[in-house]
């Protein structure tokens, strides 16, 4: 029992990070099983539907995981202000905090859906409702903690969906410039918007 | 000689658009010929190095497009916190100008190369730097805006980063959640941001 679930575990969490790294398409299923360690036949005892059903599992824990992320970041300060820049900081260190790994670790860690999501919008509503439920989830992670710090609900609605994008685009632009600056000049504006 | 570029500009601009649209990795070569209604044959006779070298050509295509947009969208106004607005409040505009194209006009407009970094950042080093090339070039635009308001030079180029990180952000986000919001949330905090 132990042993199927080490297994399931594996292939969601290396199918989570190839998807991450090189994207839905690009990622074969022999390439899970071999880099997951699973004997072949594994991947369609646990998800009969196959990719598509595997892809959905992998979003999923990705929502969780980095919804989890962000809440014990936040709940690291009280002020809002200073627990969102700090939050925001500590991404870029997280993503950071492997630099010599082969494939760069800006890619192994849970930080996103933004890649499967660009590739699915389109063509999967399975997929891309997943990838919303998942942006919607970190975004109201951001909102909750700026009522309470007294914000109020409509303001601090449209200032978690502004946050949210940020750290979107900061992944995006960081990934493509090798970067850490659109996460750390995006960490200082913090204050000036986030103003009641 | 007029036919000869018709084809190959034929071939660039579908290109762009199925990367843009289903990623890299998704678009054969073969559709990009049926789509582009070019003889076969012709793609390898203008793209001798294959689907990399056609890539390559779409981003910078990309590049030169989206640059002009933004700089005559800025030009309109003289000031630069309500051009830059207006600009982001253009951007979506025109996103949805034909919402009802079979694969929505979100993406088959030149508006970004996201999906294609992403998908490559890691792996293939020219793709990635003429991806790096193209979203510093639409930075700039923000920055020497900034610069003819009054802004000095450290922090246009600081602002200009965030602008380019928060619409890149409001892409990934409008398409995954379908909705305008991100984009219309963003160019609200324009005016906030944006202070000498």
């Amino acid at each position: 029992m132990d042993e199927k679930i080490g297994t399931k575990d594996r292939i969601i969490n290396t199918a989570a990070r190839l998807f991450q790294l090189q994207g839905y398409h690009a990622t074969g299923l022999n390439q899970i099983l071999r880099e997951s360690n699973a004997p072949k036949g594994s991947l369609y005892y646990y998800f009969p539907k196959g990719k598509e059903e595997l892809a959905l599992e992998c979003i999923n824990l990705t929502n969780v995981f980095v919804e989890k992320t962000i809440r014990d970041s936040l709940a690291k300060i009280d002020d809002p202000v200073e627990s969102i820049k700090n939050c925001i900081e500590e991404i870029v260190e997280n993503l950071n905090s492997d630099k010599d790994e082969k494939l760069s670790i800006k890619s192994t860690k849970k930080v996103s859906v933004n890649l499967i999501a660009l590739e699915t919008y389109a063509t999967n509503e399975t997929l891309r409702e997943a990838c919303e439920s998942a942006v919607n989830a970190w975004q109201n992670v951001y909102t909750e903690k700026l009522v309470q710090g007294g914000f109020n609900q409509e303001k601090a609605k449209s200032l978690g969906l502004v946050i949210q994008s940020m750290v979107e685009g900061a992944i995006v632009m960081s990934l493509t410039t090798k970067s850490d600056a659109p996460f750390l000049r995006i960490a200082e504006q913090i204050p000036h918007l986030l103003v009641h």
